[in-house]
């Protein structure tokens, strides 16, 4: 079944990573009665960071929407670590970090690139609440951040 | 019944918005079973911000604080988007970005404009888990964003 | 029961803090169905913040560990204000503010202070969801906040 999901983000030239592996003390993706809560993901692919920077400086924006495309690429394989994606019922919250100086503003438009994402893959059911904010910086450098929250069946 | 709701706010001297239109791909509010997801509110009002610029910069602490309560109401404004404000029967969360600069160290004073909200609105059942923190920036050059969970019976 | 979780700590030399006063508004706590979400915690021990301003700047990464280490067990005390902390199930996620300036890439270790803190209480079932970021300033001047939530049963 989840082999849709893997068809719609395919048809939207989307593909799903393999899942970075659990770290230390923390995992990819905790499940907790009907929801499933996903770590804050980088911006990483092959274990390197697609950008370094704040975005608005080191980083472009067009770069940082690539940027949160992977992050929440990256939440959906963490999803699938502990709940089949196709048993998603609703994609409930989107936290976009972003890594920016005083005066940035187009937050909306990085944060997008994941938000885009979640309706590649669940349609109606990937419209979610949204909270996108400036961070001073990121772990490891990198200029965004994407958390996730949903509901599977 | 929501009436309630809207008559104490008006004691306190505070009018509940329209709710803003949900935009693209992600939607003001989302309930996924006994609670409802609120995406990050700014001080928007007629389709303006209140004040723009980093808080203790820009922007004053007591602008800020009307800031942080337009954000609550229109927080409230969207969780009736998709429940009755009467059915709230705990207000969980209050999520408060401030944003700052380095040595800015007021985020509770701001916060408590988001908090006296919801106390206004729920008497007991408005007090709420709480998180203030200060962000490099936010969209729209926005001085405070809020979200809330809240509970719903 | 709750002696278990307290005897594990102090095996790693760590104290459970009496749970600060609700303050104003908002509280430390909120049980919402099987959940307990916890304000913002900062370091603070006696009335007294541990250390003040930006990791890497004001305070060392190692006093900042020893920072999120004191959140997190300040976190522990407030859930206990609402349920036993033998009632925890699972610890769901984990929220790590890291005050710092642009370039500052350590929020990972940082974060681990407080994230060993729930597995020294909790075992496996103190494996949890992570978001760390980077804030521009802190409440009061912090270097550190911690939130958390947690399933209890």
């Amino acid at each position: 079944m989840s082999q849709v999901i893997t068809t719609r983000l395919a048809e939207k030239g989307l593909t799903l990573p393999s899942p970075a592996a659990a770290v230390a003390n923390y995992v990819s993706a905790v499940r907790s009665g009907t929801h499933v809560w996903v770590s804050g993901q980088l911006p990483m692919r092959d274990g390197e960071l697609l950008s370094l920077g704040a975005v608005g400086a080191e980083v472009s924006v067009a770069d940082a929407v690539r940027c949160a495309e992977l992050c929440a690429l990256n939440a959906l394989a963490a999803v699938g670590t502990v709940a089949e994606l196709s048993s998603v019922v609703r994609v409930v919250r989107v936290g976009v970090f972003v890594s920016s100086r005083p005066g940035f503003d187009q937050h909306a438009i990085v944060a997008n690139g994941a938000s885009d994402v979640m309706i590649a893959a669940f349609g109606d059911a990937g419209r979610h609440a949204r909270a996108a904010t400036g961070a001073s910086s990121l772990p490891l450098g990198a200029p965004v951040e994407v958390e996730l929250l949903v509901e599977v069946g």
